[in-house]
This record gives C-alpha cells, sequence and structure tokens, in this order.
C-alpha cells in the first residue's frame, strides 16, 4: 500500500498542477487503483516568498503551517512543496509539524552529484538568491554555483512574475532571445548544468521550447523523490 | 474573497490535474494570490466506477464519502467531481456530507441548451450509458442524445482504460482512425454536438489533435462553473 503524497501548493497553482501532472506522468501504473493518493493544497492565500525575504511583504510562515497541518491531518504521510523559494522556510513548518518534508533542493542536489556535474547554475527567484539556501546545499556536495548577475536575475523575475504567474503562456510572447543569452552566458562561465530553480521555469522552458537535456528539473526531481518516498514504481 | 474549491478526484489521476490545469488557465489572475484556493483529493483507493455499475466491482461510494468528508473538513466550500461516471453515486454523497456538488452533467446540459443545440451525441464510459444520468439530464432540457452502438462503446473504453488510464499517452499510439470513425458515424446521425463525457476523453482528443470546436468539454464546462460559484473572474 502506498503511503499519500501531500502537496503544500499554490506557490503559484500551474507549478502545483505541474507537480502533481510529474508525479502521474512518472508512476508505472496501468489503471486509476495503481496511481499514489495525493492531497493537494492550491493554498494561493500564501504570500509572497521572495517579497517576505526581501522585507518588503508579509510573511509566509502562518499560511504554511496551516496548509502542512492541513494536509497532515488529512492524511498525508509526508510533504512536498512546489516552490524553491519557499524552501527557505522549511525550519518554521518542520517545527510544527511532524510528518517529514522532502526537500527539493536536496534532492536536486543528490542528483546532480550521481551525474558528476561539478558546476551548475541556478536559474530562480531574487528569495531564493538571497536565501542562498542552493549555495549551501549544492555547496555541501561539492558542486560549484554560478549565478545569474543581476541584470539576468532582473529578466528571469520578470519571465517568472510578468509572464508565467500572470498567466501569459503564449510561446510567441515569452522572451525566448534573451532567455537563450542568458543559459548561454551561464553555460559560457563554466555550468555544466542549467537548474530551473523556480517551479514557474519548467513551464516557461516548455513553452519556449527550451526544455532539453542540459536542464535540470527540480520539479521532476522531486516528482520522482515523491514516488519513490510513496512505496511508488517509476514507469 | 474566493470561496474554496474542492475537488473529489483520482478517478482518474490524469483527469483531476486537467481539471485543476483548467482552472488555473481559465481564472483571471495577474498573481499567485488573485488564484482560487484549492483544495485536491486524489483518491486513487476510490474502486472503479463503471465496475460497480455494471455490478461487478466493489462500490466506490465509501471512498467517495471519505474523500468528500476530508475535503469539508479541510476547508472546502463547494466539491466538483472529475469523474462523469461517479455522478450516478452523488445522491450517496450529498446524504453524508453537507457541503453543495457543483454537478458537471447538468453544467454541461444547461451550456449545451444556452447553445441551442437540440441533439448531442455522449462519449463517455460503460458504466455512465447503464447509468442513463446523461440521458436524463439532457432530456430534461430538451435535448436529444445519440449514444454510440454497442462495437463503439467497446472502442471508446479501449480508448479510456487501455491508453489514457494505462499511461499510453503519445499520439502515434492512440486509434484515431477508430475514433474520427465513431465522430463521423455519430454526427450523420444527427448529433451537433459532441460530449467528451468522459474525463479522459478530453486528454485523449487533445493527444490526437481532434480537440475543437465541435467537441463539448464537460471537464472545462465544470472549470468555469466552478470558477463563478468560488466567487472568481473567467479570463
Amino acid at each position: 500500500m502506498h503511503k499519500t503524497i501531500g502537496i503544500l501548493g499554490g506557490m503559484g497553482p500551474a507549478a502545483t498542477a505541474d507537480l502533481m501532472n510529474k508525479i502521474i506522468q512518472r508512476t508505472d501504473a496501468s489503471c486509476d487503483q495503481e496511481h499514489i493518493p495525493m492531497i493537494i493544497d492550491s493554498n494561493t492565500r500564501i504570500p509572497d516568498r521572495t517579497a517576505a525575504i526581501k522585507g518588503e511583504g508579509a510573511s509566509p510562515v502562518t499560511e504554511l503551517i496551516k496548509s502542512a497541518k492541513r494536509l497532515q491531518e488529512a492524511g498525508a504521510d509526508f510533504l512536498i512543496i512546489p516552490c524553491n523559494t519557499a524552501h527557505h522556510f522549511i525550519p518554521d513548518i518542520e517545527k510544527e509539524v511532524p510528518i517529514p518534508i522532502v526537500d527539493m533542493m536536496k534532492e536536486t542536489a543528490d542528483l546532480l552529484k550521481g551525474r558528476s556535474i561539478k558546476c551548475a547554475a541556478v536559474l530562480a527567484t531574487e528569495g531564493t538568491y538571497l536565501s542562498g539556501r542552493y549555495d549551501r546545499v549544492l555547496g555541501e556536495k561539492g558542486i560549484e554555483v554560478v549565478n545569474p548577475n543581476p541584470a539576468q536575475q532582473k529578466t528571469l523575475m520578470s519571465l517568472i512574475y510578468d509572464y508565467i504567474k500572470s498567466g501569459i503562456t503564449e510561446a510567441d510572447k515569452l522572451p525566448r532571445n534573451q532567455i537563450t543569452e542568458i543559459v548561454n552566458d551561464l553555460r559560457s562561465r563554466g555550468a555544466e548544468g542549467i537548474l530551473l530553480a523556480c517551479t514557474e521555469l519548467p513551464l516557461a522552458f516548455a513553452i519556449m521550447d527550451m526544455y532539453n537535456d542540459s536542464c535540470v528539473d527540480p520539479t521532476l526531481v522531486l516528482a520522482e523523490a515523491a514516488i519513490r518516498e510513496a512505496g511508488g514504481k517509476i514507469r
């Protein structure tokens, strides 16, 4: 019997649906009943994580804890959080909720280590850069991090907030050339793996037809880790 | 403030994610916090609905009620069920759970009536045909129903169970020609609207590039009804 996966989501909702889909697609199942039970809280009342880390907005901690408790009470055996930036607040959640959290950043670091990647670029929100958690988690595995420069970070923030989170998802509207330039620059600075380390980025890269083998998708890494944790088989 | 949508899902999981995605895509929102909160129970322990209606399998009622209660306790203000066949069991759920259920079949009937469609083909599972609920709900609006013949029903069951529910979703593997023949036959028998009245069918039709204006997608109709019920705005 599978464990029940709890998805603490809504950050954003489309990224939550993307994680759900990746879990379903990667589960080896031949009928509904062979799939893993999941409870998903798409809690769109959670304040913006980057704004909070920058000291410019309300803390998301109260709502994160509410969701975590809700999922536990509904029967979730463990939690996953499809928002890289929200991982900054995991210690606050763990203090209040006893069920384990499968950590997307740590799982991604393990995967990179397993692939012998020595240097990775992290594409993320400003909150994730300020948090410094990816640098730490990757550093612990001996992986060097290449971060975009401030102008490039601004372009990524715009892609995440002004396009994907705003529901602008038509391929021809997205800033493909600018993002390609950023990726090429990060590669020229030594990055072997390109981490799509904000859960809106795998969506953006798929729309722009830039989701390829050089990308590492932490959402997919987390989906596979959750399947294993639940006792499922990966297709 | 939005109401919280409860999705009683897992029948199957991919169809549940499809409904979730359609709600997100159709909501007029420019940031995470403007989206509608949702709690989703992807309860894959619910027994097969068609097998139960045929008298060949366990009843899904106990698990349906468990999920409905779980969603209510987690804060859902109303429920939606992304499984046409499961609508047969709505009276059993309503007896046990006080929050309202927005009915996908009734919403679809209202939409067809609004579009002045007089005759519709229902593509569905054997369970949905045996239930007779679509015939009744559409009949109440004065809409005539054209059903596939037994051989065509078998082909649809195979598309739903042997392909989509089994995770076979590559376009070139799906029986596009057979399904095209069925749709053409139903049109020649007077059907103006083609109802994709099993929540796996909008997925199958999208993969086969057959999801077009002549199709009526009850999942999308339900998504829009849920946005309205929650107090959201449709994009």
